[in-house]
C-alpha cells in the first residue's frame, strides 16, 4: 500500500462535510441520531457503497457458499462499566445477538475483542469475563474468536468491548423496511427507555425511588417465537442509542412511508417517567438493549402478540401504532390530551457513551 | 440477565491469576507475548472453551449451513494513526484479510467498528476512511458493516479501529499447527520486523539513514499462488504482535515439536538492523503486518517458493528454518557464529500500541 500521508485531499478527495459544519468530532457524532447519520451518509457510505451496505440495517445479508448469512458489529464503550441489571459484558454480547436477530438471523457465532486501559483491576476483568460467558449461554451462542489489546493509561477508559456475530437466516425470512406495508401494526416487546435511564442515573448520583434496572436480553428466543405466530414480520430494530423516536425515524425514511403513534399505548414504567422529568429527558429518546418494534401485518398482529406475551421478556408487548399512507418519511405521535405532534430524530447528545 | 455486580468472586469464581502475579492490568497484558497469553489461558479460554476456539488460531473455523467459514477479529490501537507506510486504516483492513488467510480462508466480508476520540479532526477520519476504502479494494474484499462510537476526549486516542472478517475455506484446505511434520521448511515472505521499526521511529523522533517504511499488506493474493504450488502447506500465521519469534514459539509449543532457525538465513535489512542497535531490539521480536510464516513439506518447499518469488510481496520469500525432532515445544537459533542459542516468547512489552 502507498503511504497515505501523501492523500491529496484538494484533488477531488476533499472531505464531504463542509467545514462550516464542524472540522472535529463531537460527542454527539456518536449519539446514533443526526451527525451519527451525518457521518455514515456522507463519509462512510459513498465509500464503501455495495450491494449488502445499502441497507443501512443492524447488519449485513449475504450469499455464501448456498447459505445466508447475517453478519454485524458493534463497540461497547458504556460507562460505567457495572450498572444496575448488567454491565459491558453481557451488554456486548445481547447487543450483536439482538442485532444478528433483528436481520432475522439466528445468532450463532460471535467474535469478542477487548481494548483495556492500563490498570484495570483484573477482578474487573474477570467479572466481564464470567458474565459474557453466562450471556453467550443464555443466548445459545459460541465465543469463537477474539483478541486484545492494551492501551496506556488515559488513553482509553476501563475496557472497551467489541463484538461481531455471524448468524444462518433460515429460507423464507426477509426483514427489511422496503417490506413495510400500510396498515401494518407496531410492536413494542415491552416497558420502554429502561436502559438509558439506569445508566444516567448512576452517572448522575441519582436515587430513584424504585431501582430502575437495564433491561439488556437476548432477544433471539424472542424472535423465534414471533417467527412461529407469522410469516409476515416485514421489519424489526432494536431501539437503542436514540431510542425508539430514532429508530422509527429511520424506519420512516427508508421505507417512504408515516409511521403513526399513540402516546397512550407506549409503555414507559412511573418510575422512568419520575427519572426523566428530574433530568428533562424525553423517555421516546432513551436507549433500550432488550426491546425490540416490530413491523406486522396488520391481520397477523393478535397472534403475534400472544406468542410474545407467553415469553419472559415479551410479557408485556403491546402495540403503539401503524404505518400510514399519510406524512410520508416522518413519525407522528397522538398525544394524550388529544393532538398530534411531529416525533423527530434525535438532534444533539442526550446520554453520551451509553452503550 | 442478572446484576452482574452481585456475581460473588468467593464462591468458586474467583479470578484465576494469583493475586501474587499482579492485580492490574498492565501494558505488557497487550504485547502478544507471555502476559497476553497468560490472560488467554487462565482467564478468556477456561470460560469460553468450546471446539472452535480451541486451536487458538488467528481466526476461528467453523461449518454452517454446509460451507466451511473462517471468522476473525482484530483491534487497532496503533500510535501514531499515520506512520510511514500506511495508516491506522489500511493497518485494520489488511490485518483481518491476512487472519482469514492465515486459516486458509479466501476473505471476503469485513466490518468496520470506530471508537473515535471527541476532537479528532475530520480530515484524519477521512484520510482513514479513503484508505481503507483502498485498502479493501486492493484486497477484493467488502466492507458490509460498520458501527460508530465517539468517547469524550482523554478517555480514547484518537481513534481505535475494529475489523472482523468473514471468509470461505475451500475445500481441502486444512491449515492447523497439528498438520506440521518433521522435516516441514519454514519460509517467510521478505524482510522481517518493517512495521515495528517504522512505528518506534516516528515515536521516538529518530531518523535513519534510510527510511523505514512499515510492510503492511494483504497476504491473500500470495496465499493463493502458495495453494497453486502445493496441497501440503501445514500451517501458516502472520508474525504480528510479538515478531517472529513469539509466533514461532507459539507454534513449536501447539504441535510439541521442534523449531530450529538460521539466523544467517532471515532476511533483515540493513537499516531495521541498524535501528535495532540504536534502541536496544530485537529484530526476531519487532511486529511486522505483511509477513507470513509458512510451514511446507520438505519436497514441495522449492515450488512453493517459486511462486512466491514471482508474486510482488514474495519478492525476497526465503527458507529460514525447518522443523526437527529435537527440543520439542522450543525454537532454537543457530547464529551467524556457529552457536545455538533458545529463542524464547516476547516476555515484556518491547512497542506498546504497535497494531
Amino acid at each position: 500500500m502507498s503511504n497515505d500521508l501523501s492523500i491529496d485531499l484538494t484533488a477531488g478527495f476533499a472531505c464531504p462535510i463542509p467545514k462550516s459544519d464542524y472540522t472535529n468530532i463531537l460527542l454527539a457524532h456518536g449519539s446514533g441520531g443526526k451527525l451519527t447519520h451525518d457521518l455514515i451518509s456522507k463519509m462512510f457510505f459513498p465509500r464503501f457503497r455495495n450491494e449488502f451496505l445499502a441497507p443501512l440495517h443492524d447488519g449485513a445479508v449475504f450469499d455464501v457458499g448456498g447459505c445466508r448469512l447475517a453478519f454485524t458489529t458493534d463497540s461497547y464503550v458504556v460507562n460505567p462499566i457495572f450498572f444496575p441489571g448488567g454491565n459491558i459484558g453481557e451488554l456486548a454480547v445481547n447487543g450483536t445477538v439482538n442485532d444478528l436477530s433483528m436481520c432475522g438471523a439466528r445468532p450463532m457465532y460471535l467474535s469478542a475483542a477487548f481494548i483495556i486501559e492500563e490498570g484495570l483491576p483484573l477482578d474487573d476483568l474477570w467479572k466481564v469475563v464470567l458474565s459474557m460467558q453466562e450471556a453467550a449461554k443464555s443466548a445459545g451462542v459460541l465465543l469463537v474468536t477474539g483478541d486484545t489489546k492494551v492501551v496506556d493509561r488515559g488513553k482509553g477508559d476501563k475496557i472497551f468491548i467489541n463484538t461481531s456475530g455471524v448468524g444462518l437466516v433460515d429460507d423464507g425470512r426477509d426483514i427489511s423496511p422496503r417490506n413495510i406495508q400500510v396498515g401494518d401494526k407496531i410492536i413494542v416487546n415491552g416497558d420502554i427507555a429502561l436502559h438509558g435511564i439506569a445508566i444516567m442515573s448512576v452517572r448522575a448520583g441519582l436515587e430513584f425511588e424504585t431501582s430502575i434496572e437495564s433491561d439488556t436480553a437476548p432477544l433471539n428466543g424472542l424472535v423465534e417465537e414471533m417467527f412461529k405466530a407469522s410469516r409476515n414480520l416485514h421489519m424489526m430494530r432494536d431501539p437503542t442509542r436514540g431510542g425508539i423516536a430514532t429508530t422509527l425515524n429511520e424506519v420512516a425514511e427508508q421505507s417512504g412511508l408515516g409511521i403513526k403513534l399513540n402516546e397512550e399505548d407506549i409503555p414507559v414504567p412511573d418510575a422512568v417517567k419520575g427519572a426523566c422529568e428530574i433530568l428533562g429527558l424525553d423517555p421516546l429518546y432513551i436507549a433500550n438493549e432488550g426491546k425490540l418494534l416490530a413491523f406486522v401485518k396488520k391481520e397477523d398482529a393478535d397472534e403475534v402478540l400472544d406468542k410474545m406475551r407467553k415469553y419472559h421478556i415479551g410479557s408485556r408487548s403491546t402495540v403503539i401504532g401503524e404505518v400510514v399512507d399519510q406524512h410520508h418519511g416522518t413519525v407522528v405521535m397522538k398525544s394524550k390530551i388529544g393532538g398530534n405532534r411531529i416525533v423527530d430524530m434525535l438532534a444533539g447528545e442526550q446520554l453520551p457513551r451509553i452503550c
